[in-house]
């Protein structure tokens, strides 16, 4: 395979699909819509998984885990939720498969038809809550705070790579709570952990909001999102936390006597965050060489090439690298010694910049002569020839510099691409002329909101939280606002 | 709930699941077949699993992610494969609900037909392999050796929580090689990595071996397997690896370009732990008071329960309780503090011992007075008075033995239930009156082996690796035999 990518500016969307592929982060499959994560791509969220997990664990959930499959009823239980998306998913029929009696392979059992079909989990609401009716009586059984690690299938027609899949994991926290003001301050702490893990991990500013009711998710009262903006101005959103109010206590039934020995219905929230995440990792930082990770999630984060001649340089570079590599790996740095002789140090150094290998130490004989070493960092490119001695040291604060570098590159860009409009024809102008998010007024209807979608393909991204207040008239409609919301086209 | 457990003598069965569902470490679903697994049960598992992925890594595994969904064809491109087992699937046959026009919530939209059902992974053979083909050109491409943490469903009639359930959670290595030795020897390290785990961190003795053709696994050459012993004699298969030959690479049209630059097929290995470990581990130490977990998996390995009249007393014990927590968790060891003033000190005791938290520590005001506090065992119930002053070098030296205990008391057990069968009479009457393993000469053949199993329900559990020869004759059909076997009923 080639490893030319296609330039941004060339198209943007091929670039997207060049990193996902000659980086190997992930593969098409042979089944329409799923992809393989290739071990790169997987180690990557493996190392997202885990500090997500531990965020998770440090404000006091657990994990379990619920069945894949749900019966159909339990969908149409919340009115709403199947409404809003629960439809396209993947249905099971039969259990069974026998042997074809004209030859051929096997085909589907007619005699093993269930009789009532089974969905593979869109999300988990329904059968959580079905069964969170026999785990909570009491007040004291209050709050379950319970997360899951798991695949989830919707029938996508158009998918992309990470962006959109049919299959894709996440993760799905569904707590219950015995006050509303428990169950919201749950889903805004919940919002702030992503926040949080998005921006210091992964790099990525973030705007924290709520979504217009058109924009909820089906079944909440409130849905609460962090939406990143990625290079060519378009949003994504990043992770949502909802809260459910009683919606789905009320559908499953799920009462709990209070302190004051009263029944009532339980209040819930749930909330997630994707595969789709690492979408927006590389739409953020990736370059027109390849990927860009940023030092806290990168699988690897030190390469070290040897650049030598013969067998006896290369022996007295191996001495040297393996005391650099013990040293780094005590500060518990990921690094690894490519010294694969199948392939020269030029096409290394293309093959990790590709990879988004943060920092690569490239070291030769003269420069052991001269007890130095180049160090590239891959975010500016910019390539120093420093000494060995401290070499480690210098390496770890250069892996926080490249964190910091790469978080503060994406918010000037965020923050250079949010321009307000205030009016119709400025709005439009602003889509079409200039990509980013659009700060403007809205009158606060659904309609309104539809038909400025319909005309422009910009959805209202969120309100952001906190957001100031200013009187203003709304772009489309003229009727008065109290305050501006997020406007942008979304991935 | 009550906190009652069957007795073994009782109803062996009714106390495995009095324990699995009292222990809290699953539940049952609204799903036929499918279980919940509960917080305290995924805990379980997230510690083995961690402590496996580990020893994966370590021998140089990488993890990955598969689809889900199997194109129905592809299960009958490995004869073998297809007729041993994997008919017994779930069958994705549409991909759309609708509203129902009658009321009454959603159907299945009969416009959404696939073309080609999907199967839900009853095994991830043919698309990794279907997936290899595009990733092995060369030798240079080899060896591939990746992993995968999933789930799996495999149409099962009779269920029981963890052992035999539709869905379960496991990992699955296939790996690709250049030849045949290197790939009998991955199947040979990984059922070696089994053992040491099984052995080392469950406390679970294995008696390793290989399968005969007749419980081979389905498309394989050879079916490496651990064997352990359940306290009713029975055996369970605990893990297995499989050298597969060519099978799956030529099914597949795998074929690399070696050294000598000609064409041949891959080589194949696959392998597998799953979530049915879990009920091996309660088979094997469990008590009629409930759980006994090994100290290297259990979620939690200390509880301190406080024994107190009035706030002051509750206070003084707070404080030193404070002391060792922070002594014990600097030690790595999982302790919690129970000061929760709703039960009282006798139920606690009784919910820890259900849980099987391997040890116990009990502080009162008068203990705190003479500087002592009061050590419980879990797995031989002994409790001892002992000084604070070193207390939690004492609790972790305590936990290497109960963990060293528990291994050698359940390898006594097993040992003491392998008995030698000579004659057809013998070996009929050990079956009915002393459970264990029975081990006894067979002539090699699958007509035999399957007479054996119809008359008595005994199956071979392994031929064992490094096996003694030994000339003796058939106990069924009497002829000629070189080495014994061993048989088991079996989970």
């Amino acid at each position: 395979m080639s490893k030319e990518i296609t330039s941004r500016e060339k198209d943007y969307s091929q670039w997207y699909n060049d990193l996902i592929l000659k980086g190997e982060l992930a593969d098409y499959s042979a089944v329409k819509g799923c992809m393989v994560i290739k071990p790169y791509g997987y180690a990557l969220w493996e190392n997202m998984r885990d500090a997500l997990d531990k965020m998770f664990k440090d404000t006091g959930h657990v994990n379990a885990y619920f069945p894949l499959l749900i019966p159909k009823s339990f969908l149409s239980k919340e009115a709403a939720h199947i409404e809003g998306f629960a439809k396209e998913c993947a249905v099971v029929t039969h259990y069974r498969l026998k042997n074809d009696p004209n030859g051929g392979g096997v085909i589907v059992d007619p005699d093993a038809k269930l009789e009532e079909e089974l969905i593979i989990r869109p999300t988990s609401e329904t059968i959580i809550w079905n069964t969170y009716k026999d785990w909570i009586q009491s007040y004291r059984d209050l709050p379950l705070l319970i997360n899951q690690w798991a695949n989830i299938v919707r029938w996508e027609m158009r998918t992309r790579l990470f962006l959109r899949t049919t299959e894709f994991l996440w993760q799905e926290g569904h707590t219950a709570h015995a006050t509303k003001d428990e169950a919201i301050e749950e889903a805004e702490r919940m919002l702030n952990v992503y926040a949080t893990f998005v921006e210091e991990f992964m790099a990525v500013p973030v705007i924290k909001g709520v979504k217009t009711a058109n924009e909820r998710f089906a079944g909440a009262v409130d849905t609460y999102c962090i939406e990143a903006m990625m290079q060519d101005g378009k949003a994504l959103q990043a992770g949502t936390s909802h809260f459910l109010g009683q919606n789905f206590a009320k559908a499953f039934d799920v009462k709990f006597s209070n302190k004051e020995n009263q029944q009532d219905y339980v209040w819930a929230t749930s909330w997630g965050v994707t595969t789709r995440l690492i979408g927006a990792l590389v739409m953020v930082h990736s370059d027109d060489q390849g990927l860009v990770l940023p030092p806290r999630i990168a699988p690897l984060q030190v390469v070290i090439v040897p650049i030598f001649k013969g067998d006896d340089q290369k022996a007295t570079i191996d001495a040297k690298v393996k005391e650099i590599m013990k040293e780094l790996k005590a500060l518990g740095i990921r690094v690894k010694y490519d010294d694969n002789d199948n392939n020269r140090p030029g096409w290394k150094f293309a093959e990790y910049e590709m990879k988004g290998v943060p920092v690569r130490l490239a070291i030769g004989a003269r420069d052991l002569e001269k007890n130095v070493i180049e160090i590239a960092r891959r975010d500016t490119k910019e390539k120093r020839v420093v000494s060995l001695d401290g070499i480690a040291a210098y390496t770890e604060n250069l892996l926080k510099e490249i964190q910091e570098n790469m978080y503060n590159k994406a918010k000037v860009f965020r923050d250079e691409n949010i321009t307000p409009a205030n009016s119709w024809d400025e709005f439009v102008k602003l889509l079409d002329e200039k990509s980013g998010f659009i700060s403007a007024h809205w009158d606060g209807t659904s309609e309104t909101e539809e038909a400025i979608k319909e005309k422009t393909k910009a959805t209202i991204r969120c309100i952001p939280l906190n957001n100031q207040l200013e009187n203003g008239v709304c772009i489309l409609s003229g009727k008065p606002s109290v305050q501006r919301v997020l406007f942008a086209r979304a991935y």
